[in-house]
């Protein structure tokens, strides 16, 4: 019963098959393929509008690259302090942005409400004696797993509007959010003032596969330099965007998210009673303090504490390819605990 | 018959066969599964020499990964005029490191002789007025495709000893020059005092696949820290591996490359006229003056100029998978020029 | 009544008349000068020990040289929330570190206790997906005006040496550490484990004259280097040198500190009832409330909120040029208020 | 006979005098005092234009900070060969661009002209694989002490505004160029399409004061915000505007360099032999040969070699404060030498 994350996954067979019909002969580099045509047309149909996308090899490398276009190294980035950008990629948006600083907030669920930016806004202006707000970043789904309601999208992007911030949103587990909120892409991301998706695919089936959607396509030729610059122009692009064709076609990235969304939410059903978060995707947050959390290992579960093991909180995630029966195992455990 | 480059090739079979074969379930992320092991344990087999290895996914990445590990910002990077660093990485080195100078030399055959590396020291040293030497970097094969021997590399190996430079070895052809050499790789890289080889897989088979080799594993923890920041640590880094796990059993690599190199001899051969530089690998130069080289294109020869169209100077460069009518079909053609 | 700030303050007319004097024809550029030379001697003197010295024109320059020298592109560097590197530096650490990342912690008076240090270390340390810590940075006065003693520096530099950090000390107010603790200057820097020392003359009577001390001259070609790079290195050295020399000379530092700092404890025993934190300098700490904040500047006293408006802190310094009438003045009216 | 370089001369009565002045009792930090004010105005009335001025202590922080705000990392600065950016500031504009390359040219007195300026942007422009030209950036006077006549301004302005370059000026003799053309300072700088003029002052006469004169003042938050993040931010900055002020009211900057200028003539034209560029400026470059460099020196004349020791070319600058005496002995020597 392994829940410790969705990046011990294999790939799916359809996306593995997607790269070995890729290889049929010599193709354009650096993105002049036709993989990497289609997948631009695949986005734009998807989303309602067509994109500036580029293809990456990982997340970090994703966030990275929009951040650093669109946030100068004077800037501030609004976003949660347990967001991904701040606790996990050892530094990567202060390498791209060349030194921004990231202004931490706090918030239930790991969302950041448009009063608390507001609030950060008030607090972090103060001339030029500091870094000063350019960018607001959110995660979708957040780092508990909750996913940003349309409406929620629209009050942060119009603050970001108002107020000339870039609004920038890790989708490391987009396909979770898109899941389960069933709301149109469009509202999610351009219609409500996002500026840059980064939408992942890794975590949810794909080898090695993220692309960094620009709305806006006015940054579109600096981020393509900051990508060359970076290393992450992939020579064979074809190998990746037949990874995304693959995935938005025929929606197999809705239908992967769903089938884990609903393993987790009946995880979640089981661990009612410990839960410190609700459940929105794959992610199962609970806080059975540390004899339950030791319990649960020493009978056989895998996952992370979540914070210091002394609060006594676990992160179980699920995996795409997640058997059907470590659920159904870890759920009697959950009921039977504590 | 395109000779434009060895990037518009797919990939191997046998290598894209290792990447089904390594999705096999749940395996450690971020380098903890059994094919990066295994990777290790190959090179150290080949190279005589247990090495910290870093797979990445672009040659870009490798090169100033291991560049911003070994010069300081304030120091400058030997390298030729024609170096990759300098002219197609679109300022990745100074990106790694920081801000770190090229520092450029010329010398035939697009290789920087132990002479011309003294003389670059002597000019450059000046105080805290100007960027110091702190590392040279060549490319082997060099950007003309001419291979350095063991012991020129024994020559500026022992430079870079003697006044303290880091010695980077650009390694995108590296399996050609090695085809070449028929050395033992020990002899071209650490015995000679090479610090760091970036170990090309792309181009001679894989779908994207390179890796930083450090021979001293005294700055590992810094190149380890620096990769994840910058986005090029692979979440599911066993795909990566597994393409260099395939290509470095059996030898695959140097079968691939040496018939690579093989079908360059034999362009060369028909080309000897015109050639401007040895063939030493899979890139042929030649020089047939402006109309030649239309000539050769209205025939149907597909590959870049090389400097300034007036130049008249063509870079024929043949792929691992190029079709062997290919080359028959353009040594006609050349023989019969001008 | 002007007590916004010690920055408002003019020269001191010594520290001018040594400036004038060293206008006494040409002279080596760039440190090569009698000044400067001087100067290294004298701070041999003052501190027991010869350090590496260099003198540039900003505080913020001071701090950030030594953190870019002592802390890796891929480090933490450990500071209290309130520290000016983290609030009053538009990112200059960031930039010159070439984007580390500050990590903040909380304690009384603006210090960092051994035991806060311990926790932050543990907390911080996750493996290559986070910076990791590798500078300690604290304020000598801190950003409350309080003085880390000689045992409590000799715990956080124990710290440091065993954990592998840097110890660096923002001293723009280290004068008024110095003459409030009367202890020898070793054993607040070196004998303490104190890496660099950034020791401020700006505020307390010089134009505009800090300098970075070095206590490990193992980093000190580094720094030089990055001093010019970073524009800091002052062609006509001279003048900032005569500048430090003046008010390390005859103890005027100490005297003007003195000063200030006996004039500050006459404000705090008129503001017993309403202290935030001990007056251990030239800056006083009052917590009125909003109504007490607004009747003394209704009367005409000048200062800086400290914290939102609502919390009704207000910071008040004594520059080293001011009148003690303005402190009679402000002693009245802190007596008579709510 | 010391004419190593203006750099080792002192500052001049009339500005040290202003200095002193300046210190009348407390004064708003950062800019916010009488004499920041009056400088602006004072620029305004001088190069009939307002501009965004921001003062700081060195020439490689006005550059750099100037090309910093201009050229985005991605991007190619372009500059003669002999520039200071590129020769003598270590890497500066590298490190303050966030790593944009130097790309150089060639051209007779150190200067571009507007046909080289057409090949460098030919040659450097290759889609993402390499840095894209961003900004042009000249020395007025030269590094080898000539003259970009306004028409020649004018010819390279209207190149940078066909092809989106910023157009930088390294001003450190920008005094010896306006009194050596006697043309107004607007045709000298934004008339001709110059974006930003950084004005120096040290070498002539200042203790420590150069600005950056921004033109167009779009970019002008941003500078603020760079210059604060680079250190350069001088609290006190009255102390920089006293000697900016007194340098350009009543003309004493121009005063100053036209004497330079004038000895300078007297020893170009005993040297008229030997020159290598005209003298339009206070440097001299002669090239009478290894013997005659060594002839000179043994006969107490000092001064910089330009180039390898080998190549016997020499360089004679005239500090503004630079005795007669000096002068008609070092003619003396020049006419007979040889």
């Amino acid at each position: 019963m392994n829940f410790a994350s969705d990046n011990i996954a294999g790939a799916h067979p359809v996306i593995l098959a997607a790269v070995s019909e890729a290889n049929d002969g010599p193709a354009g580099a650096y993105g002049a393929d036709r993989l990497s045509a289609r997948l631009e047309d695949l986005i734009a149909e998807r989303f309602g509008k067509r994109a500036a996308v580029f293809p990456v090899a990982t997340g970090t490398a994703a966030n990275s690259l929009a951040l650093g276009t669109l946030t100068p190294p004077w800037g501030a980035i609004l976003c949660h302090r347990e967001a991904h950008i701040e606790t996990d990629e050892c530094g990567a948006p202060e390498f791209f942005t060349s030194g921004a600083k990231l202004v931490l907030g706090d918030g239930p669920n790991a969302k950041l409400s448009a009063d608390r930016v507001e609030e950060m806004l008030t607090r972090n202006r103060r001339g030029v004696h500091s870094v000063t707000p350019k960018a607001l970043s959110i995660s979708q789904l957040s780092e508990r797993g909750c996913a940003y309601r349309p409406e929620e999208l629209s009050w942060l992007g119009a603050i970001c509007q108002r107020e000339g911030l870039a609004f920038h949103v890790d989708g490391a587990r987009f396909a979770n959010a898109a899941a389960f909120l069933k709301a149109d892409l469009a509202s999610l991301t351009w219609k409500a003032g996002v500026d840059a998706l980064c939408l992942g695919a890794t975590k949810n089936g794909a080898l090695a596969a993220e692309a960094v959607l620009l709305f806006d396509d006015q940054k579109a030729e600096e981020l393509a330099f900051r990508r060359k610059r970076a290393g992450h122009l992939i020579c064979k692009q074809r190998f990746v965007a037949a990874q995304l064709v693959a995935y938005l076609e025929s929606d197999l990235w809705l239908k992967l998210a769903g089938r884990a969304n609903a393993l987790a939410q009946r995880i979640g059903d089981a661990a009612a009673r410990f839960l410190s978060n609700p459940v929105e995707g794959n992610q199962v947050f609970i806080r059975p303090g540390p004899e339950g959390i030791a319990a649960l290992r020493a009978q056989g579960a895998t996952f992370y504490d979540w914070g210091p093991p002394s609060d006594g909180e676990g992160r179980l995630v699920v995996r795409f390819d997640q058997p059907e029966e470590d659920v159904d195992q870890l759920c009697r455990l959950l009921e039977r605990l504590g």
